[in-house]
């Protein structure tokens, strides 16, 4: 590389978590990547503040995430929530033991005052993330689904009811009275590369995106803007993207995505499998760059990471 | 036994937990037994409500205390404690993974509203505990030891510490705006036997007295009244109980134990090695009892239970 760019990515969990990986191994100085991530899954289970995709991200980069569920710990065990089951509890949503110490120091700090940006960082520090993660407002932000049923809150309709239900909208509750966390206008505006991860853009990009200001500021940075499809053959990687997008009226493809980042970003990254879609991305407005986005592995990480890159 | 009493033990931890488990062995039917536990000791520690005494009690009654910390459950691991300390955590008050479990419950309920009344009733429930155990009150209400280096918070001062502070005094903050628990002033009336066990008179039984109505219950019940000393041969059998007696005035032995709770109760349960007081006993009005009062093992318990209930 001929220079060691600074990189903001705005990611949700999985996705966004993997290329975090990649970029924090690309660049010279993985302090040089700032990841703005989504809280619109955030809630209280347990009584505990949980940050699902946070720690997704933050468990990743510290090299502990658990690859086979896509959230916890690698090898972690479950004593408490076979012990709160034994007492009644409906422990529906799962916390591995070395976990639950994330989320019982977030939840101490939060009682105690901090905010959610500053319990952050402590915990990255305690797991030695070198890249820097903000959550991408320190106010509360509840991405709720509505379906047939009803309103789900994120983790009821993602979790309990494994994103079975048909979507007919989402939204972001609370999210027009909230703030970017402290620095996330800052490295929008002084990033040389932005980076939408391939992650869901209605349950992951979506919400931040929606916080006042983000989009704004996204629009005035000079950084190069990308943004990686999440959508590969006409399918969603992981999760329910592919149907959501179709019940919000998008076409399932590549292609629809552009339509959506078109006027966000400047550029769309397509898998090799999108390639004959390029030309109808060229003319919603944004350059192409086709490669393999299918993440494996860790070198494939950083392989995509150097492509994103090394312009 | 001719007839099946119902009797009303006021507990701290360890040494009511042990009586408690007699009383429930001696009792015909468990559920004649409801112990109403001290919570001057409870706090908020790594934002976790935790409730020393009605676990202590609770674990002990459930067969799964450790016998040899006199807090937790046996065999307990404490993976989430540890990886509380990798993350830069003081880790000095210990929570082992299943004993999480109950705190964690506690502390969900209680964010949602109900009383720790509601959930320690929901905690036994859970654990197959048979006698019923309540906090002394749903309210607030802190320990606070007064030492030479200031007021300390009652799990300093005990764990923290050590109990190795000069005591000067103690005081039960937010006693006086907090009501009895539901069903203590009604144990205290419909009791046949109320027994104060051989808890520390300032530490564990003082607060519970303290709650207003408790004294006036107590005054007011037609229950044969008696306790059982925690001054052993001039000593504690456990924790600090001798040194505060001392530093508030007492004089450390069974006869200032009797001074402290005549008027309290009618009758104080000697040990053997204290057989000489019972006079002395006698003068400040309260009838003596005396018989191996040190519980070592379960027998031992049910035996020193069946002696206070057998006349």
């Amino acid at each position: 590389m001929h220079f060691s760019p600074s990189v903001t990515l705005l990611a949700g969990g999985v996705g966004g978590a993997k290329l975090a990986q990649g970029l924090a191994g690309a660049l010279q100085r993985p302090e040089d990547l700032t990841v703005v991530v989504n809280t619109g899954d955030d809630d209280v289970i347990y009584g505990l503040d949980v940050s699902p995709d946070l720690d997704t991200v933050m468990y990743t980069l510290a090299g502990l995430a658990n690859p086979e569920t896509g959230w916890g710990v690698a090898d972690d065990t479950f004593t408490t929530l076979d012990a709160m089951a034994a007492l009644g509890e409906d422990t529906w949503f799962r916390i591995g033991d070395r976990d639950l110490a994330t989320n019982v120091l977030r939840t101490a700090r939060r009682r105690s005052g901090a905010t959610l940006s500053e319990v952050t960082a402590e915990l990255c520090r305690g797991l030695g993330v070198r890249p820097r993660l903000l959550p991408m407002t320190d106010q509360r932000v509840a991405t709720v689904v509505t379906t047939p049923d009803g309103r789900l809150d994120f983790q009821e309709y993602f979790v309990a009811r494994r994103h079975a239900d048909r979507v007919l909208g989402v939204s972001y509750d609370g999210v027009s009275e909230s703030r970017p966390a402290p620095g996330v206008l800052e490295t929008l505006g002084e990033a040389d590369v932005v980076v939408l991860a391939p992650s869901n853009p209605y349950l992951s990009i979506g919400p931040i995106l929606a916080v006042p200001g983000v989009r704004e500021a996204l629009a005035a940075t000079t950084a190069r803007k990308t943004a990686v499809s999440p959508i590969v053959g006409g399918r969603a990687l992981k999760g329910p993207a592919a149907a959501i997008l179709e019940a919000m009226g998008h076409e399932v493809s590549a292609l629809g995505v552009a339509r959506m980042w078109a006027g966000v970003v400047d550029e769309l990254v397509l898998d090799v499998a999108d390639a004959a879609l390029a030309p109808a991305v060229e003319e919603v407005g944004l350059s192409v760059v086709v490669t393999r986005t299918v993440m494996s592995g860790a070198e494939d990480r950083v392989r995509l990471a150097r492509e994103l890159l090394e312009r």
